[in-house]
């Protein structure tokens, strides 16, 4: 059995699997307005960076097609309305811009008037999807050269196809080795504080009958000392022409202890991840709500009003990297040159 | 103000602070007999390990005064039934043996029918609890000469007043360093997969107004790599004569993390978790029910029967370790002649 796609555009809406309701119930909800799909990405209704691509992209679409009618300085105004709007939904995730700027571009390029401009936006944003799921096989494809027959991998939080339109980044490599044949297994963290590793990773795992084994995020000490872990492979947030990974929180917790154990360490990232633009201090990483570390489940968990730190990401030294992960191979340090190599390569092409 | 003894011997009963109803109500209950007090210790109404000593100490007194008409013979048969109850209640803590095992040198060696024994096993456990309070206050005494003023200490899963009679071990360090006029504050992990962190540490520390934050486990690589963290303590469930540290799940973790960034790692453990006995590879670690991660407060998070791996403990290796703060002073490396030297000391005083 196969999950339905994460994100996909329908006539006037986008349908999005609410991710808030797994493992408990596989829902599909449809957004029909471009302030319903900025809650749904707020709300991690959608979470996982290219899935939020997508679907800030096809909320763009969405506030176009509202204008089929306009003109084009009416349905400019309402696109830029929207991309202010999205553009602010998450901070950390560099594929929202990379998406959102993407549509710009096409749109910005073109002459007509609102239902030549909403028909290309609606183009542009399936294309991204589509371009997903491509992405994502060629990902696997070079990630699951990196895999043995009977290995055991440790991931953390989703970076799977709920993280994506579908078959997923890091989840993606094991779905494509376990299609070459190869025998390899998952241990997963719970990934604390919105435990989607628990919830979604077990979750699509379990629907493919991939064997999974669910650990608490700070046994990863254990499970890796005990040398039950041949790899670590984790997704991507934002990856910086440093070859700095901003990942989920505990992404860094992991590299430090695969690293003393010479567990080779790799991240899963498309190209659309890669931010070769900013500075590393000025990366906003996103502070969320207490309550998400004092409640678990709406039920208080602490003394109440309890001084709480909840980073949503951390970074990961280049040093401790293995290797990159992309849909157009596997880079190897030194990253800054082949991740300028890579991008500068992908640009011109 | 300050919280009530964790455990505490009656007239006729143990009372104890019920720990799962922790932060929630502060609760005493008192077990009557010595199956209520191997269920309360299996249960994790008491935890810590030298709480589970003391408590397992007042458990063989039930059941010595439950005989005390009886004869030398009866009673002695019903300690024996006792020992052998409480020893299987959990297997990891070395305070739990070790506690048993000193009520029951005190009566072997002594002559007395019923009333007699029952009063020296009553006596005995009553100076075990006593002497656990002293132990501590040395204990805090010799870490807080570690701390600096304003210095922040992560502190893993509960080694404070909950874990204890009374003031703690870790925490106890923090209470001394107060006392002494330092300001300290504590980040406290959350310790899946039962929240002892979140629960227990956030609510002891609070009760008594002392600064701290809370963090999920995996948060730990995030807060030391940013330079938040002067140095991490922790406790203890028994401490083996290479130095080998057996803790909560989630200490190994923390020590690679804080190796990685030269933050100093400690241990705070009474002699009384000391092992010199047992080889490393015959210690039991105690693997706990999967439902403990697969439910949260009695809710399913996952899959149901998700595979899952779940010891309670892991295993720190001696390099990893900066000090070891005991009583009687703190063990700087190498640990295997400063443990033999302390521990054959001890037995000789």
């Amino acid at each position: 059995m196969q999950l339905p796609p994460t994100v996909e555009w329908k006539e006037n809406s986008v349908a999005v699997i609410n991710q808030t309701c797994l493992p408990r119930e596989l829902k599909i909800i449809e957004l029909t307005d471009v302030k319903e799909v900025a809650d749904a990405i707020n709300n991690m209704v959608v979470r996982g960076a290219p899935a939020i691509g997508v679907t800030a992209a096809m909320g763009l679409a969405l506030a176009a097609i509202k204008c089929k009618k306009c003109s084009r300085r009416e349905v400019m105004a309402k696109i830029q309305d929207a991309y202010t709007l999205l553009y602010h939904t998450r901070p950390t995730a560099v594929n929202l811009v990379w998406a959102l700027d993407r549509i710009m571009k096409r749109i910005n390029s073109m002459n007509g008037e609102g239902d030549t401009i909403a028909e290309a936006a609606v183009n542009e944003a399936n294309s991204i999807a589509q371009e997903d799921l491509d992405i994502n096989k060629h990902l696997g494809y070079f990630g699951s050269s990196l895999l043995k027959d009977n290995d055991t991998i440790l991931t953390h939080c989703n970076a799977g196809a709920l993280a994506t339109v579908g078959y997923g980044t890091a989840l993606g490599i094991i779905r494509s080795a376990l299609e070459e044949g190869k025998s390899v297994k998952v241990i997963a963290t719970e990934t604390r504080p919105l435990l989607q590793g628990a919830r979604l990773t077990c979750f699509e795992l379990n629907f493919e009958n991939i064997p999974v084994t669910l650990i608490t995020d700070n046994m990863v000490g254990s499970v890796i000392s005990r040398g039950f872990v041949d790899k670590v492979i984790v997704g991507a947030d934002r990856v910086m022409a440093s070859g700095h990974v901003i990942n989920k929180i505990g992404t860094l917790t992991i590299a430090l202890v695969a690293h003393a154990f010479q567990v080779p360490f790799y991240v899963a990232a498309p190209l659309s991840s890669f931010d070769c633009q900013t500075a590393l201090d000025k990366v906003v990483i996103e502070e969320r709500d207490s309550d998400e570390i004092r409640k678990l489940l709406n039920i208080q968990i602490t003394p109440k009003n309890i001084p709480v730190y909840n980073p949503a990401f951390d970074i990961t030294p280049p040093s401790y990297i293995s290797g990159i992960i992309t849909e157009k191979g596997v880079l190897k340090p030194p990253y800054k040159k082949a991740i300028s190599s890579l991008v500068s390569l992908s640009y011109s092409s």
